[in-house]
């Protein structure tokens, strides 16, 4: 595959146009949207406006003139398309860590005649903390991590709740949603899926899957910005019955009547806990504007399309200096590949230093993101031949490149 | 007292010019920096930066390059001095309601033999609802809402843990946050201070009242932008033993170490929970710039002359027409006065529209904010002319200023 069969690719492309949303700094091949998106136009300005008029001249009346209060509702009406919900099972708030210990709170509740917690050894460490923390608080809930095979033999009449994380953030290997789903309920088992890898890359369809509950991270793949908030979703079914842990005065049915008991909203609103953050809203509401019309299905085909490319040329290109660990089958693939290599951490900083910016996840993989609305099959091939010639050249194993940083 | 005592006040004001440090827009008077504090000189330029610099031209680097990794570590250290805490005994992150269920659960978890939340009725309602539905999830905590008076009564050796709002978010009152404590521990109970409507006000000194965990929020009187991350407090003598109930990776010894168990950072840091919101706490940080060498007794000294001059005009100028519902000794007030008038909502209304920026607290509270950075007693005496005047014509009962809007 030459460099003019990715121009084509890009020609053929229906998301071609969107790359033009977003400031892309020149000289980088940015193949690390799957930690932290790119900057969407529009960001910089929004945030000035809600910084310099809304706050510095609105002061207090912009709750009601600027619809701060409005503001997480209508971050989950972009947002829900995006994942295959209605808006009113979405909020938009806290950390993805707080929203899943909110949502694998309400779960075990729902639930409070099981013990069991499954989940999956190698789950995105962050997951399994939340899980362990809520386990030790409550202390009679059993956390069962078992490896990716032994899951549907996991799923015993006692499980409460299974907790996975849709794309594996290291592999990139990619759950059958809707299947482990059914399996998870067929035991009578709430599910809670993770999408940080997954929303704004993936077709997620909750609906469609038949999930329970939902987090997900908007920095990464939805291009928040650095600590954009988390978000939940907590289907219909469960708006009665569903509790948070954490009642904050924006969940209330009524924040404003500061009322003496908490009343839960009657949909997934009631999972909101305190003060949005504005600031950090604002930009998330602002950059997702640059979906405006696009379809999961349309960000799956191109982000298949992208890490198709790249296998390919890896396996042309770089065939015996490093291994695809990822699963080489699209379907059960996410938006991004990882290469093993056994100096991966000098690897990815000479390909950083090249202008190829990936990350390294310790101990052997270069992990890079192919996010669907900015980068081109050029970008891919790009890359590859940097990476084809820091291994031919040798040229990647400088001693600057072993010298580590706090963040890999 | 004329305006030109108040000029004089002014002049022999320490902190006068601490006012240039702010965005004030012209033509208001803006008593409601205990709701959403003005914009401080500065924020503007760095959240920009923040933007287009580090997201849009550094992405996935500015975790190392522009220190994101520290920032949380970094406004905790600006913020101690402010509440007489040392730097790694302060957490920066999420909000006042997730922070405040973070240590709630931390303290009881310390005194698990015991099942009783004593707080006070009225206390400010999330407060409430963030205790009642960690005693829900617990199951076997019981709250205990009493009467202020009651307090002393109410500290039985079952007691786990006080929790308290040290000002009244109605009407100002100031508890005396040493002897409750010291009250609190003589029966073996810990304490958990909201000083949501005192830091940045009044001379709060946590070692000095010997408190042992604390929360607090930076959009008031700390300036920190409309849903400015939280934070809290853990006592140095906690740190070993005090546990989140919320697991993030932030909150991890070695965040970025991805390890597969989860082990807490050495000090208060272990109760960040997810990635820090680095839009949001990049401006507080950049706000807190206006408290550089300022101690909070200065900022206690200033909020208990404009309140006095405050309360001083409004008996002579409108007595009779308004009540003033706060206590009229400062050692036991905030920065802030309420006034009783039994059409609160459109006296406030009034004020608003004649440039005063106040808020409503039902049923019958008119509620003004003196934050010691930026207002001045000409302000206060500005302020009185024309609630004054509003009173004497009637021109506060106009039917625009009955209109309900959602924020009051």
């Amino acid at each position: 595959m030459d460099r003019a069969a990715c121009v084509e690719r890009d020609l053929a492309d229906p998301l071609a146009d969107r790359r033009d949303a977003f400031v892309l700094p020149p000289g980088v091949l940015y193949l690390d949207g799957n930690s932290l998106g790119a900057l969407p136009h529009g960001v910089a300005a929004r945030l000035q406006a809600v910084v310099e008029q809304e706050w510095g001249n609105g002061l207090i009346r912009s709750w009601n003139d600027a619809g701060w209060v409005d503001l997480p509702a209508r971050v989950a009406q972009r947002l829900a398309p995006l994942v295959g919900a209605d808006a009113d099972e979405v909020a938009v708030g806290d950390s993805t860590s707080v929203d899943l210990f909110k949502v694998l709170a309400a779960a075990r509740t729902l639930r409070s005649d099981r013990r069991v917690l499954v989940t999956e050894q190698g789950n995105f460490p962050t997951d399994l903390y939340v899980a362990e923390g809520l386990a030790r608080l409550l202390g009679d809930v059993e956390v069962r991590s078992v490896a990716s095979a032994d899951l549907p033999a996991a799923l015993t009449p006692d499980v409460a709740v299974l907790l996975l994380t849709h794309v594996d953030y290291r592999n990139g290997r990619r759950h059958d949603a809707a299947a482990l789903t059914a399996a998870a309920h067929a035991v009578g088992a709430l599910t809670v899926w993770d999408l940080a890898h997954s929303a704004g890359a993936l077709d997620v369809d909750l609906h469609g899957w038949n999930a329970d509950f939902a987090v997900g991270c908007s920095y990464k793949y939805l291009n928040g910005g650095p600590g954009a908030p988390g978000w939940l979703y907590a289907a219909r079914r469960w708006h009665d019955t569903a509790s948070t842990p954490i009642q904050g005065w924006f969940g209330h049915a009524e924040p404003f009547a500061f009322g003496p008991g908490y009343v839960p909203a009657a949909d997934a609103r009631r999972f909101l806990a305190g003060t949005p953050h504005v600031l950090s809203t604002a930009a998330l509401e602002q950059a997702l504007h640059a979906f405006d019309g696009v379809k999961p299905s349309d960000l799956d085909a191109k982000a298949r399309s992208l890490t198709d490319t790249f296998v390919a040329l890896v396996d042309e290109r770089c065939g015996g200096e490093v291994e695809v660990a990822s699963p080489r089958d699209p379907a059960v693939r996410g938006a991004q590949v990882a290469l093993r290599h056994p100096r991966a951490y000098a690897l990815t900083q000479a390909l950083i230093g090249r202008g190829v910016i990936g990350d390294h996840r310790p101990p052997d993989l270069v992990r890079l993101g192919f996010a669907p609305l900015y980068v081109r099959h050029v970008d891919v091939y790009d890359a590859v031949e940097i990476l084809a010639d820091l291994l031919a050249t040798g040229a990647w194993d400088r001693p600057e490149f072993h010298r580590r940083r706090t963040v890999t």
